[in-house]
């Protein structure tokens, strides 16, 4: 049985294979950190040509090693580090190994892919957990274990967990956690490299179950398997929150992350649908992970997402404002009128109070005493979740002086405050007080407000895991699969309405006279649409006809559309005309579902038109899922509001199109010989909706 | 006759009036900084209470001093600083007053409004020139003239010039300067408070003609005189980039800035437009702020917007390339199948070279030599025009010997380069390095990104001045403000008519029988709209038929319509019901002006629809304009892909809508009547366009 990962990062003895005594080789800087950071288990260099190496005896092999060894770090490339693994397994007692060199699949040189294929089916084999290979592996600051050789690394324990794709992002993201006024410590970092045994994914799991790890940050160039993903992410959230900071963004930056650790990065909005519907934060870039992770170590939970800017220069206001407003996330609190009144009286003249609301600029004036009682009042009020405490301190008000008066007062409160205090070397002594009594301190006025809105979306955030639903089939789809081709739109329109989504009412006519009796009972216009599999795009060829009205254009209709039809497609099997009444007008809306290679069946969301090309107004969520995702996938785009009813409108059936969503959502989970739906337009009203194309392409 | 602010930048004595031996008075303070800094003049404190303050000898007033006196700090409050302005008059020798003290007219109270009032006119009248009140006042490191009294403010001599509406935030941004591994120094900072007098634009106009300053960095919460500041930046910018923080981005941002400094921040959209028309580049954070001053103080101009990613650790290089593609500005190098073989012969055999083009990872097996070499290879394909080079040396290659190795290769060619050397202690003497060597280096990948992107905009953006376009007056708007109405739907369309803005042909039929004949004469189906000044809002009482074909139907249209109006309306004067053809059908589009409180007739264009609402997809310019302009506008919007034919649609006759838009400008410059303007929609087709509703509001 494999173990456990939690074993890993404790072990107690370590042995660096290719271990040197040349300082610039990595196998001797291995052996150099751990000595240098205080390994607190046993050191064990391997190489059959050193006697010994910094001070240790050498080995020259692990075979040697007469004691128990828990864990190996490979320096050697190809096909030496699978000879290293062989003796690994036969030793029997090795836990893991962390294969340190590059030079494997991401080369795409079939030997170097075949060699990390060896280690992958020796790690399954013999149940010895595997990081990498290229990757700088492991570091426990509690056990002082590092297998990585990064100039000058500092443990300092915390309670952030690290995962990530990249070892120079990786190395980054401590560094800078560390160099905050209070050093922010981790509890584990994990570098997986190429993954081909342990992955992210098995990671973010492992950590999620550690109780050293508080909150988990993820450096994230794309998952293997999505759903898998979802499975543990949607877990882990549950428990403690998880920041990713997802790369890959663009297409040229997707291509790019190809080419580095040979993860295909997929659909980048589909990830992000994935990750808010399993409950991950996503951030963009380096800083705000690290911001996030600071308000969320440091920080009591908000109980909303109203925030108050205090702040002693208007600038810095306005930029926190800015940025409370323009993230989406937070609102300015709607404080009391007596909290305003008491703040006026309270602050000196030139002090500008809840002007607008929630916003408080104290001015230069402002002494000691007065940011402590104004901070009081404001978290006194009910209507203010967290504040934002922004100050510049002119020369006659030490930082420290207005540090020490709202420290106290913090304290007295449940509620989260974070602090700007800029910007040079008079203010640093402050920073590191505000943190070391639990208030994080940022660089910026807008970063001070983006952790905030962090910390918000991991206290809301809520992840819904991936139901199992049972593959089926279904006579209609066996039928077209049997005939190798994709449904008609009478058996579409019949598949979904089996399963109780209400397309058109429709008749299939045969000859013209079926068509002007299926109008006359239709009573109202009539659209004809040809039905044909060789017929795909219906109205390129003439095989669209709409708003007719009465029996003699019904029937110069149907004549005309078969007669172009038929030019245009000689060899057509015609089997008929739909006719189907002319839906009333209303917003139109576009539901598509498609496999992704990662996360298998996807739905789409958004307005339909030109407008989905134009404003990439859609969103993503993964199949299948419940009402409450897709009511919040509905609620993502700004389609919304054109559903809540713009100008003067009346509001339209959301419910109705969260029911179809779910819907659509269970049929793409049930039957995987459906490879594609289509459902364009579909037009929703204030009561109901209608489908006014549906397309459903099967696996053929 | 007013001083230029040059000869106050270089001002040669200043009297501190309200100097203080109370170390934590202003008064005090600014005395300490002038003589910390060793400011090169004479230094006068004035209090008529001391005979002494830190050495100096103390003056009961300015009168007292007996030799030549340029500047004057006023360290008091309102009524007394008005006090000190009176006495600097009857000196006649004073050219700058600096009022350090707030409590004017930000504080809204009558009294010290006035007080501000009082110092601005006797700056008019004595043309002594006023910083303030409520400012920091002037810096100026050649001279070490330091008006503020900011701590440990430090002096670097550069070619940075500073306009800042914010003291704290200016300070902030000096002491971000200084704090790059190579400090970035200054020529000129000046803080302009309430701008009682001297104001943020005439700042940058001096800038623009001082040979001390290269690039202008402007802090900026609003303009009094949009029109103004457009005629200032239009010429600066055709000398030297100008990059503006502008705040206030969102509708609660606005108001804080309004009660900042008193000054109405306007509307953030026709900001962003008017700084695109007159060349100024907008940014977003106080980084990148810097970061672009960085780039354009540094390096030479780049010649197109293609840059190469040259990255040592993939994770760097995917956030460089997803900032490339997202940023809008730079796209990634198409390099030459040449230079892509032989970076692939140079490199270790796991970096990755040119997947995609333009993109290259040495991985961590590269060596200086390569770097060298690789930059050089880079650097001579004439389809590079900049590179970003990411670093995060492995132990064995010291960040210096990289910097070393590529220097002289970046040296050998005129290409802009930019690096990011990440992240701990070990890189700090290479960036230096860099630096000195004129290669600016960023804390993140994404911000080396971004101070390229602002060098390329900086470098191409056009000014374009706003032409002078004699105010005049039409018969058509003269009868209708003698008739205290607005435009009538064929009076617009008779104006534009006269301005060779070509509306619908159109027949005003006062009974049924002139509709149907001018219906006949159209040929086609017609469209029916009342026209009486009591309606405003057509379709909402009935008063617009569509869409009626043959005599029968337009003689019924005719009729209801006006039985409707009448209902709905019974005190309505109609003059009669438009008889237009229906337009041909085509993506619509907006076309609107209005008169902006700062920037004065300004001209919106967008997609038409709800989408105006949903997307803000509208672009503004201030009018009037040329053709340059309108391009402009219509390409910053994404309905511009619209016009180029989306969906395999022919293109849209984009200089047709040009024209409209330059003749709708100049309509707006022209006549200082019309307060309002809306084409709505305007249908664009493959030639020509049509309006299908123009409104013409006035000034009555």
């Amino acid at each position: 049985m494999a173990v456990s990962l939690r074993e890993i990062f404790e072990a107690q003895s370590v042995a660096v294979v290719g271990a040197s005594r040349d300082p610039f080789k990595a196998g001797h800087q291995v052996v150099r950190t751990l000595l240098s950071v205080g390994y607190a288990g046993k050191i064990y260099p391997i190489n059959p040509n050193e006697k010994e190496i910094l001070g240790l005896p050498c080995y020259r092999s692990i075979a040697e090693i007469r004691e128990p060894l828990d864990l190996v770090v490979v320096c050697l490339p190809g096909k030496a580090a699978v000879t290293v693994m062989e003796e690994a397994e036969r030793r029997g007692d090795v836990k893991g190994v962390v294969v340190l060199s590059a030079g494997f699949a991401e080369t795409g040189v079939p030997e170097n892919v075949e060699a990390q294929q060896r280690l992958a089916e020796i790690a399954r084999r013999s149940g010895i957990r595997v990081f990498g290979p290229n990757c700088i592996g492991i570091m426990n600051p509690e056990t002082k274990l590092v297998t990585g050789f990064h100039p000058g690394v500092t443990l300092v324990p915390g309670n952030v967990g690290y995962v990530t794709q990249s070892g120079a992002l990786g190395g980054s993201l401590v560094t800078l956690a560390l160099s905050q006024p209070k050093p922010l410590g981790f509890a584990r970092f994990g570098h997986v490299g190429n993954m081909c045994d342990v992955s992210n994914v098995e990671l973010i799991e492992d950590y999620g179950n550690d109780p050293a790890v508080k909150v988990i940050l993820v450096y994230l160039e794309g998952v293997k398997d999505g759903r898998e993903f979802m499975r543990v992410a949607s877990q882990v959230t549950k428990k403690k929150p998880v920041l990713v900071l997802k790369v890959g963004r663009t297409e040229s930056g997707a291509r790019a992350t190809l080419s580095h650790t040979a993860t295909l990065a997929g659909t980048d909005a589909v990830y992000s649908g994935a990750f808010r519907q399993c409950g991950v934060v996503r951030v963009n870039t380096m800083q705000d992970l690290i911001a996030g992770a600071k308000a969320i170590s440091m920080l009591p939970r908000p109980r909303g997402n109203r925030v108050c800017v205090l702040t002693e220069a208007g600038g810095m206001g306005v930029i926190s404002t800015d940025e409370v407003e323009a993230g989406g996330v937070l609102k300015l609190a709607p404080m009391s009128w007596e909290t305003c009144e008491k703040l006026t009286a309270l602050l000196p003249p030139m002090a500008m109070v809840c002007k607008p609301n929630g916003y408080v600029d104290t001015s230069a004036a402002a002494m000691a005493r007065e940011f402590g009682e104004a901070m009081r009042l404001i978290l006194a009020d009910p209507n203010v979740d967290m504040v934002v405490f922004n100050s510049i301190p002119p020369t006659f008000l030490p930082p420290m002086d207005v540090a020490q008066a709202v420290v106290p007062v913090i304290k007295e409160f449940d509620k989260p405050v974070v602090a700007c205090f800029t910007v040079n070397e008079t203010v640093v002594e402050a920073r590191r007080y505000l943190e070391e009594n639990g208030i994080p301190t940022f660089d910026t006025p807008d970063a001070a407000v983006r952790a905030l809105a962090i910390l918000t979306q991991a206290t809301f955030s809520q992840g819904y895991p991936l139901a199992d639903v049972p593959v089926a089939t279904h006579p209609i789809l066996e039928r077209a699969v049997a005939e190798g081709r994709h449904l008609l739109e009478p058996e579409a329109l019949d598949f979904l309405a089996d399963h109780a989504i209400a397309g058109m009412p429709y008749v299939l006519a045969k000859t013209r006279e079926e068509a002007q009796r299926a109008a006359r009972e239709l009573d109202g216009p009539v659209a004809l649409k040809v039905v044909s599999p060789q017929v795909v795009h219906k109205s390129d060829v003439g095989g669209v006809r709409l708003n007719l009205r009465g029996p003699e254009a019904v029937g110069q209709g149907y004549d005309r559309l078969v007669d172009d039809v038929r030019r245009a497609v000689p060899d057509a099997d015609i089997y008929g005309v739909l006719v189907v009444p002319m839906a009333p007008s209303g917003p139109e809306f576009i539901i598509g579902m498609t496999r992704d290679p990662q996360f298998g069946p996807t739905i789409m969301f958004g307005l339909g038109g030109v407008f989905v090309e134009l404003f990439r107004d859609v969103s993503f969520r993964v199949a299948p899922f419940g009402p409450d995702v897709a009511l919040d996938m509905i609620r993502e785009t700004r389609g919304y509001r054109v559903l809540e009813g713009i100008r003067g409108e009346k509001p339209k059936d959301v419910a109705s199109l969260v029911e179809l969503l779910v819907r659509v959502s269970q049929l793409a989970a049930q039957y995987p010989q459906i490879r594609e739906i289509d459902l364009n337009p579909v037009r929703v009203y204030e009561k109901g909706y209608s489908i006014l194309d549906a397309r459903i392409l099967l696996d053929i």
